[in-house]
């Protein structure tokens, strides 16, 4: 039986994602969570394995993760959400669980992906939402030029050739992505990028929210960021901005799987953005 | 000289606010970096010694505490803010800076202080506030009466003995204090309540919250809290709540000081409370 799972992290505490040797990972404890679980009452000893949406960075955070795994054991949905929590840390819960069929791949039947960025901009950091939101100092009075920045954002949509925005490391086979939409939203002292895309390069979406801030403070025109779009060359974009403010928000599926909706209202985040 | 500092923190990490032998506090950290900015240029051996405002318990938040501290060298007013901010860690920042004559003290010269108590409340937990609100689990659809709640805090404005609300370790020479207002705002599935007083005593706040959660989930009618409050027996009132979503949000003065508001749009809490 295929079973499906939404959860949020706070990414702070974890070296990303991906199961590594001697790292902290998500996936690891989430792993080691339902393993427990299910083996309350089984004798398998093999421990579960699970597929995910989208293999966050360090630091990266997430409202709408999704996973799938195989299992054997049959449970209600509630009872998959409470018990995997109960062997979860506080900085990772499961919100829904329901069987999907086997052709639901929690990775390859994701046809969108939308994530927030969300920056603290003013004088002084905030204590309050320390590694939950990136930070940018600016000087008392002093706000982004937001016309700008959602001028320069128009040249990005649609299906482009990604490269200035990928970082080295990246293992897509393409740069090639096509990009849904770009909503940039204002709250002194925040700000808010929402991004939405059919798939996204490693470290695509801080880079650009790095290169949109260039924009936003005046160090560039909005035109530049057409420039370093047709330049395919990484060289050119502002510097990888902070993991702290990266939250993945939601996957989309095909109708089909009847997918949930994640819960962006459990988080802090400005309502504006759901 | 005196200077008094507005700051923030975060209290997650800290035994509170005291000094304490063994423990790492947050009246350590500011007195470790306010002396290391001072010392610089300086020969003096003596460490800073701050008085505070409100001396918050393990776990506790501020948004708007002030100090002073008195000191032979004269800087601006934005270097000890930057000076301070960068000998001290993420969870905790200094705001702002000014001297002020020496009859101003921190603690003595309050004569009002808010406190914001932040509730999470849903089906399940949230890690994007995690440490930094309270957490209630109740069956998605419920929420709170709070036309209860709001008639339950009625009897509480005033002078009153608030013996039922004060935990057995106060120090405070007297259980009588004023309460000036309280304020429930909601907002699902978050719920805050806004607490202004003269004072408070130990753990006054966090039984009050435990006492209208009470009341706003219908255990007690909103009369109860009136019984609990004439009773004055600690025994009546609710368990103490958790620390986690408790906020000391502003310490008010004579206005000869002209001590600067908190910027409590600083933390991600509601606008709605500012």
């Amino acid at each position: 039986m295929r079973i499906a799972l939404g959860l949020q992290y706070d990414g702070s505490a974890y070296s990303g994602w991906q199961s590594q040797v001697n790292q902290r990972t998500i996936q690891d404890e989430l792993e080691k969570a339902i393993t427990s679980f299910v083996g309350a009452d089984s004798s398998r000893s093999n421990p579960i394995r699970v597929i995910t949406a989208g293999r966050t960075d360090t630091g990266v955070h997430a409202l709408g993760q999704v996973v799938h795994f195989d299992v054997d054991v049959e449970r209600e949905n509630w009872s998959w959400v409470r018990g995997v929590n109960s062997f979860l840390p506080e900085s990772i819960v499961v919100n829904w669980a329901k069987p999907v069929s086997n052709e639901f791949s929690a990775r390859y039947s994701a046809h969108e992906r939308t994530y927030i960025y969300a920056l603290h901009a003013g004088p002084c950091r905030s204590p309050m939402t320390a590694s939950r939101a990136g930070y940018l100092m600016i000087p008392p009075e002093q706000w982004f030029d937001i016309a700008a920045m959602k001028k320069s954002a128009e040249c990005l949509i649609g299906e482009h050739d990604f490269t200035s925005f990928r970082s080295s490391e990246c293992q897509s086979k393409t740069p090639v992505k096509t990009m849904y939409s770009i909503d940039i939203y204002s709250d002194q002292p925040w700000l808010y990028f929402k991004i939405r895309g059919n798939a996204f390069l490693h470290h695509m979406v801080r880079n650009l929210v790095g290169s949109f801030l260039q924009v936003g403070s005046g160090k560039h025109p909005a035109a530049w960021m057409e420039e370093v779009l047709l330049a395919k060359d990484r060289s050119i974009a502002a510097p990888t901005f902070s993991p702290a403010g990266l939250y993945l928000a939601q996957i989309a599926y095909p109708q089909e799987f009847m997918i949930p909706k994640p819960s962006l209202a459990n988080s802090w985040l400005h309502k504006g953005l759901f």
